[in-house]
């Protein structure tokens, strides 16, 4: 088997990327329980053996899509929480992420990606595990670590870094978060509102967690 | 038209309720869009017709059972929300309310019904807006105005009532209701450990609301 050359490597990569976009909009319209590979085939114009080409199986397909479009958005949110340990400012730091991760946290894909693995959770539990994983579950534990290196250092007071974590990511996105999973408006909300939810969202947390 | 008399009042009433507890049923399997009077009235072994005797239509009926499955949890939190502003002691009071918060939005049958609506608020907005209005909102208007009032007694700090009220719901509720929005899993925590989100949920909200 010879590799292939540049051209047939990038019609494929191509083609891979056309089969996640298609089968993401089936998926998003009709739900994870009611796609089928045919259906995505049909949207992504190509053959039902093209697809099986690129993904084992319809769980494969979605996986690769949670991954994607967790990772993308959670990445940038990730180096400014590594970076948080090494901060000469907290509060300022700690404002400065909560607005960038309640912004990530609100996009519309995210959303709507987020309705319909918790839709299928009771059915497909893997599907929001995934989710978790790849999303809040590492958030939340890079959170912990900087935490913990900052009660080291006496910026913090957070003995209890898990929990510590996870009161300041909920602090932060719970309310516009809640809202839109329930509402099923994607719009985000105007920029004050989520810089007002953040900002006070930090306070509570640095009330209570902040240098002895 | 005579009256009903007794015994035609409560077998209409009777399948009033087996049509309802039919309808949840095939509800939580299938999803809202999935689901069919038809199959229905196969579940609750009633006809079609007796069906559209007891609700107009399939909103109806699902609107029905949110009312009655989110009401049935919230009453008991909503009289005990109520008696909040005339207490002697807030932090205390503030946990057992938590507690029984916490132990009220984490019965099975409401994280079903909250997962159902969320899987379906891109398409039908008004289930989640109906389950958001009789459940999460009441409480928090309700958990505000209590705020308020300790607020004048000077027992609170809470300035902002609304957004202090959201912050103590979340405080509380977002960790484990959150993780089994994902995981699908329905099986109670531990009380032990909903008890420490509770209470550390509290001890947050005091360290930014307590008194000043």
């Amino acid at each position: 088997m010879s590799p292939p050359d540049d051209k047939t490597e990038s019609r494929s990569a191509r083609k891979h990327r056309a089969i996640l976009e298609a089968a993401t909009r089936v998926f998003l319209a009709q739900g994870y329980a009611g796609t089928t590979i045919d259906q995505i085939a049909a949207e992504a114009a190509v053959s039902k053996p093209t697809v099986y080409k690129h993904f084992s199986d319809k769980q494969a397909l979605f996986t690769e899509i949670v991954t994607r479009t967790v990772d993308e958005a959670a990445e940038p949110v990730h180096a400014e929480v590594a970076s948080l340990r090494d901060t000469g400012d907290v509060a300022a730091d700690l404002r400065d992420l909560a607005r960038r991760q309640l912004a990530m946290v609100m996009r519309p894909r995210l959303l709507q990606l987020r309705r319909l693995v918790i839709g299928e959770a009771g059915r497909f539990p893997e599907l929001g595990r995934l989710f978790a994983e790849r999303g809040p579950a590492r958030t939340m534990a890079d959170l912990a670590a900087a935490f913990r290196g900052l009660t080291e250092r006496g910026l913090l007071a957070a003995d209890d870094a898990e929990l510590a974590a996870a009161h300041f990511n909920w602090l932060v996105m719970s309310v516009p978060l809640n809202r839109a999973m329930l509402t099923g408006d994607d719009a985000p909300p105007p920029a004050a509102e989520l810089r007002r939810y953040a900002d006070e969202g930090v306070r509570v947390f640095l009330a209570a967690y902040g240098r002895r």
